[in-house]
């Protein structure tokens, strides 16, 4: 298993020197991952040293220029510099055309297959699936069509529990046998794989939830993640102008976390009005204590 | 009058670390105008302390995404930085369609109006005029239609011949007789405006010749330029990439410079393969002696 996150923008609707528009890459178990991909991205991958070419998903939430202008020079970055292989972009509908009228209008023909995957689930939906992780969407509550993403590790198969191997003296192929669920004659008597396998160790899980207002639904799709990412653009005191614009305040984002019962929970898209963040960090932790306020370049490993 | 010209982007189709792509900042004469707005051009205007709410005119050259990605994360910023005044957009056709369904798909709505200018024209066209400046478009020779920009002051008045006025004993009012091109009649004799004037001064004259193959016709259409910009994205020995790719080299944009009768040439949209620009100086050089590699921040006055 391997879990990386890097914060490749943390800033909201207007990039500052400080902080890039929301663009995260997640390395999860070796399915790499761009989360968001606002303007400038490609340069924040350069700048943090991941190299674009092996990114297999972009995942888009929603198609608010902070999360998604810097998908063309992307795209046309990695069709310059080589590429070849699949890319697979998952996004609320409109990304596809957006994408083939820019293309059709600068004449560029990428020499990779791009397949678009559009959601428009109005609840928790499987979007992709291999042998090491689940990756699925869920719909947040915004002024356009918005997805959240959670990345669910496979159940892993149970250990083995060295001590009962060793009391019942298992051969190597009973102990696939009993991997594989089945039950195993030794000497005239039954063993069932629990009475010598240990339970699997809990998969592994986070979750991206984008803009959005408070949104108790959440709670259900998002229980026991390891660490949680949820925005926080404003304080409670600008509450006024968090409803007008549907983005969540420090508080909102805290509770989300408690009530889901997250491990961690880190907040961004911070407004450039902050000139710090102590008092979003100061409000979150008042009600949920393990919370970080995450900057460009971080990195966050479980 | 003033003038001043700062690089906020030299590189080529994939930033670098050191250089963002293609964007041009010009003050003239207080006409504050933004020449191609690659992917990044809102964080170099604010890295290089440019208030992005003056600009009055957004010149794009063509319509490949290093020179224009830049535009909708801009126009969405100074939307949500208060922008009421208008904003004067010129390029080839197709920015405004883009512009448009980028904006329908992220419902942005624009507090401040934007007037867009569409150049088709085959040959040097003037694109706009005020009492100062007069900005003309004309044909390069590349993948896409793109234009190069010429930036003109207005023909200035003659200088008064401060002697010769003594010599004639002139009073004010006769002095503005000759400045309208009348004759002056003074004790029975007979003063053209041309005995008591000197020649204007040469009108300040700036041109902008972004991506193109050589071109020959752009010798008559930019003469006598104060400063000529031209690309030069290649070294001669690279000359078979910079003909499939309708490039110049910096040999190119030398000739240009030295049939045009430039007085000084910058060149840039230097190609990443090139770790640093001694060999695209050397080259230019030998042919046009006075030219400067621009840099991300540069400043140029006249």
């Amino acid at each position: 298993m391997s879990f990386k996150l890097t914060i490749l923008g943390s800033g909201a609707a207007v990039p500052t020197l400080n902080r890039s528009v929301t663009s995260q890459y997640l390395n999860f178990n070796e399915r790499r991952i761009l989360i968001d991909c606002g303007e400038g991205t490609q340069m924040q991958l350069r700048k943090f040293r991941v190299k674009f070419q092996r990114l297999q998903f972009l995942l888009i939430s929603h198609l608010h220029g902070d999360h998604y202008l810097g998908i063309f020079g992307l795209l046309a970055s990695m069709n310059l510099t080589g590429r070849t292989s699949k890319l697979t972009i998952v996004s609320p509908p409109g990304l596809k055309e957006l994408v083939e009228l820019q293309f059709k209008t600068s004449k560029v023909y990428l020499a990779y297959e791009i397949e678009f995957i559009t959601i428009e689930s109005k609840t928790k939906e499987l979007v992709f699936e291999d042998k090491v992780l689940k990756i699925f969407a869920f719909p947040m509550k915004h002024r356009v069509p918005t997805y959240g993403y959670s990345f669910e590790e496979q159940s892993k198969r149970p250990n083995v529990d060295k001590e009962m191997i060793k009391e019942y003296a298992l051969t190597t192929l009973e102990i696939q046998q009993a991997l594989r669920g089945e039950n195993i004659e030794k000497d005239g008597e039954i063993i069932s794989p629990n009475q010598v396998l240990l339970p699997p160790a809990k998969p592994l899980k986070f979750v991206h939830c984008s803009d959005s207002l408070y949104k108790e639904a959440l709670v259900e799709w998002i229980s026991d993640a390891d660490l949680l990412y949820h925005e926080a653009t404003f304080l409670e005191k600008e509450k006024d102008r968090a409803k007008a614009t549907m983005h969540s305040t420090a508080a909102d984002a805290a509770k989300i976390a408690q009530k889901s019962k997250a491990k961690k929970l880190l907040i961004g898209h911070f407004s450039a009005r902050y000139k710090n963040t102590d008092k979003l960090l100061e409000e979150a932790q008042e009600i949920f204590p393990n919370v970080v306020c995450v900057e460009d370049g971080d990195e966050y490993l479980i």
